[in-house]
């Protein structure tokens, strides 16, 4: 049968064959997530998407959220979801149960989350929020701000949000000019502006919890000067029971592209001075705290960006099977019987892409994961370290690069339908508008090609981004012998160190005079980072799958496992040495982008 | 002043200092078209693009079309638009003043409409369909049909469309059903059904006139049996008044991503059997008739996508220069300036990118243009010949690559302006969503890839690929010795010799048993054409912008040229090289596209 939204067979190879997570179960502290357990969890993900939130994609999309009498209204479909959402406890996945979350391996829920934000991301991104501003009362909270808050917080009583941006602070958050003033009973009178604030109102949950960053009165200036502080819509009482409205007014939500289905608010906080919040870890140490909930808000967005791709990719491979039309090329004669569309070349170019692009990035996010889980069981304080800084190099690529493919593989699901690809009757065009978000939220790509360049690439002298470089030489040597796959692993070592090259150049450019130079290379650096790492991660699927169909799999597997090996040479053969072209030109370049006046760009 | 749209000063720099279009004004066919009314009729369009079209873009993407009691409605504010359209006289810019046309140079109707495509291309849409419509009658019509039809749709009287496409005929236009059959009084009465048509039915006009491909009865199967009919919504009288309605009925319009200003339009011919229509040229010669428009046709939707990249590209210029956002990233302390984010080495990457691929697009299309007036004008059959090869191989990358690339503009359009540009309060992502139609319609960008490789690289004997690559090494020769442009030029002639190497490769392969693998290169082929197309248009800007510097220009110039040489440096330095990767992936990859079973793509 043909699957929708999420290849099935492709998730579970991820999780047991190429990740192999049962190492991560024998841990006691996942003991209880046997294959069985992952399995179900799997199963009730995806019935839930196909089932419940699928159907509500386009309905939401037309219908949006809406703004009247001061009130944001979710689509109206959304109160039987999130109730059904709240119901299966999908929240707070990977959370501490004490607190309300279930514990869940981090890359079990990403293989659940995959179906979700394949099946409508806007949705899910009304549920999932909370569970990242409830993460910061749980690493940042007293012991009150946990008890009032977190469980309430986890199981979808209440919502969560950030409060970052501000009209004059996008990029540069350091620039914000909310103010909080300390109140005779320890809470602080806040003031500001806030905007771009995901379910910043919404009528889905009876209160909304905002970790907002402000400044206290006399702080410095810049990103030292921010503190964290937490601010109910609702003000609550010492034993969680709701009081007063607490001064934070919606004063409107943004008419956008897509996304229809999360309210995107602008806020208002003490407009009537009425504004009270409570400290959340240290005095002039908010961004070292919104840092940490950094990675798994920028993973995550990551992942809707894949839902969006696997989603396309599943819907254009079935079209592609279905669609007759045109003839086989090699056809001769005017009677050539009309052939599905899968058969013909560029169609299988296009597809191909998609597989390998989706594929690719879903190793990508479930092994980022997969550290975090290593993190959690490791009892090493060496390999904790080891897996955190491979964390921190993929997280910019886990973002930025993956919802780059994410995005041209949904340009290509609109494509491979033609006309109708345009047409609000498929859901192609609407994924591709969804997408568009994912560049841009938690960070644009362009912040996180800095972030990869200026931060990740120097990150403990340079060892993590060496591990990582290890991690791929370690995959391509175990794969040189096999059978099959020694081009392609050659041609992957081949770019692994032009890779290690072109990171070496840029590191010492960006600490010299020629340090604009280095930055203005950093997207294309960030590409062909993103290309090697995908490259990998097709190549080390590829050598499971020759190994499983050399130990003779079963029949049914077969085809599966050779379409593994497959995507890995057509991405290694025909798109890898774009990348080295690519890498080739950063190190050759001399400086073009910096060296052109203001004036000289025109428009004048 | 900051231009708004399109650069004015480019297109001046294209027409008269690249392309010196007062060459063509020598001739006796264009003697009118002096500097000064070029000037004139740029300023007029300028003024109507900006004071009445651009007003019109959000409105009427928010209203859009409807489709009530059988009725199409455009959006209310393109009643007045039309009537000023219509009184300018911007319809038939370039047909035969006898019927009603302006008779205008193809180069300089290309500029104008860059100004009308930049403002509203939904709107323009609607007006410039008819055109092709009339040209269609213009070269195949009866002198009757002639009389009859054409001076009312030149001047925007009656509209015009195209039917070709059904629902199981879209890019196999040889597939369709709708049939003729010849009445006593050699009228022909059609029967059938036909999707996507732009305009199909519109209130802005008092009828519209169809040409319709239709297969008369015993016809043979496919292309070779197609005829071409002209099909009034409402029959015309031989006195040119209008009769009774006609049987062709809307039957309801799409709902789309964008291109909400035009209605794309199903419609059912001869329901009652009362469809009448007039055969238009030859029995069975309908394709052919069809192929002679599709340059034009081509050619505009190109067009299209350089208007939408070009309005994005001055709003994200004007946008970088004024939003203040961040510190120089070299500057130390924390007292440091905000500065305009167009000092950022990203955003300068964005933009610099966004100058090559609008400015290098313009040059394509208005060559492109250029390359139509020389036929008009030259008395010497070979140089026709020669003009209309170039014309033939460039339709593709005029079409197709453009289009992409306008599509990657617009994208890093919605990108520079960070969360702003994902709302509607900024007409980046209607932009984006609007030129997205580009790659669909008019034949896919795919049919473009397949329609360079498999007919115009051939053609003539691969004659007019050849003079294509003379052209540019032409160009690098005379850039050869010019001070500061001999890297470029060197490296631009490297990228020529191996396209040409490719170019063999794939036309003997495409002949071969390899033809399936051919094909599926057809792709990156247009992409590394175009790619080494743009990088010729940009050193060509760049040669005759170094020889005005060096002759000493004035001083407001010297930015604009100086600009022309940065941007030409940018693209062949840090983006031809992975043109280069393509295309040695193209000639060393062993056919992964069409190795993979269907099977192994998964998603059972």
């Amino acid at each position: 049968m043909a699957q929708v939204l999420v290849d099935r067979r492709d998730v579970d190879f991820v999780l047991h064959e190429q990740l192999k997570i049962e190492k991560i179960s024998e841990h006691e502290k996942f003991a209880e997530f046997t294959r069985k357990t992952v399995d179900l969890i799997l199963s009730e993900a995806r019935n839930l998407a196909i089932k419940e939130m699928l159907p509500t994609l386009k309905l939401s999309d037309e219908q949006g959220c809406t703004f009247e009498k001061g009130q944001v209204k979710v689509p109206d479909s959304f109160h039987k979801l999130y109730h059904l959402f709240r119901e299966g406890e999908w929240i707070a996945m990977c959370d501490t149960p004490e607190f309300g979350g279930q514990g869940m391996p981090t890359t079990v829920a990403m293989a659940a989350m995959n179906y979700f934000n394949a099946a409508n991301f806007p949705f899910t991104l009304n549920a999932i929020l909370t569970h990242g501003a409830g993460k910061l009362v749980e690493k940042f909270g007293t012991d009150a701000q946990k008890k009032v808050f977190l469980k309430k917080m986890y199981t979808g009583q209440w919502g969560g949000t950030m409060l970052l941006t501000e009209p004059e602070a996008g990029s540069d958050v350091g620039a914000l000019t909310t103010t909080a003033v300390k109140n005779d009973d320890g809470t602080y009178s806040i003031s500001g502006n806030k905007i771009f604030i995901s379910s910043g109102d919404s009528d889905l949950v009876e209160n909304t919890i905002h970790p907002v960053l402000a400044r206290i009165e006399g702080a410095p200036a810049g990103t030292s000067g921010i503190s964290l502080f937490l601010v109910p819509k609702i003000r609550v009482n010492d034993d969680g029971s709701l009081g007063a409205a607490n001064d934070v007014v919606c004063t409107g939500i943004e008419e956008k592209m897509g996304l229809h289905g999360s309210a995107t608010c602008s806020l208002t906080l003490g407009g009537k001075g009425q504004c009270r919040g409570t400290l959340l870890g240290e005095v002039n140490k908010g961004m070292r705290a919104m840092f940490v909930m950094m990675n798994d808000a920028r993973l995550n967005v990551g992942a809707q960006a894949m839902g969006c791709a696997s989603a396309s990719f599943m819907n254009a491979l079935n079209y592609a099977r279905e669609r007759v039309q045109g003839r086989n090329l090699q056809a001769t004669g005017k009677d050539a019987p009309g052939v599905p569309i899968i058969q013909h070349p560029d169609v299988r170019r296009m597809l191909l892409t998609m597989k390998a692009y989706t594929e690719g990035i879903r190793s990508i996010l479930y092994y980022t994961g997969y550290c975090e889980d290593m993190i959690r069981i490791s009892a090493d304080a060496g390999e904790k370290a080891r897996y955190q800084g491979l964390i921190d190099v993929l997280i910019p690529i886990a973002k930025g690069y993956a919802s780059d493919r994410a995005f041209d593989v949904c340009n290509m699901g609109v494509q491979l339908y033609g006309g109708y690809g345009y047409t609000k009757e498929y859901p192609q065009e609407q994924l591709l508008r969804d997408c568009k978000i994912t560049h841009i939220y938690e960070g644009t790509n362009g912040i996180q090609a800095m972030d990869l360049l200026g931060r990740k690439l120097g990150l403990n002298g340079g060892q993590a981004f060496k591990d990582l470089l290890d991690e791929m030489t370690r995959c391509v040597s175990g794969t040189q012998a096999t059978g099959g796959l020694e081009g392609a692993a050659s041609s992957l070592a081949h770019a692994i160190g032009i890779l290690s090259e072109v990171a070496q150049h840029l590191e010492a450019a960006s600490r010299s005079a020629k340090m604009m130079d280095a930055f203005a290379a950093a997207y294309p650096f960030m590409d062909v980072t993103g290309d090697t790492i995908l490259a990998w991660m097709l190549l080390w699927r590829a050598s499971v799958a020759a190994r499983k169909l050399e130990d003779g799999a079963k029949k049914s597997d077969v085809p599966f496992y050779e379409g593994q090996i497959k995507s890995a040479r057509f991405f290694i053969n025909a798109m890898l040495p774009v990348t080295v072209g690519k890498m080739s030109a950063i190190l050759t370049d001399e400086g073009t982008v910096m060296d052109i006046s203001d004036e000289a760009f025109g428009g004048k």
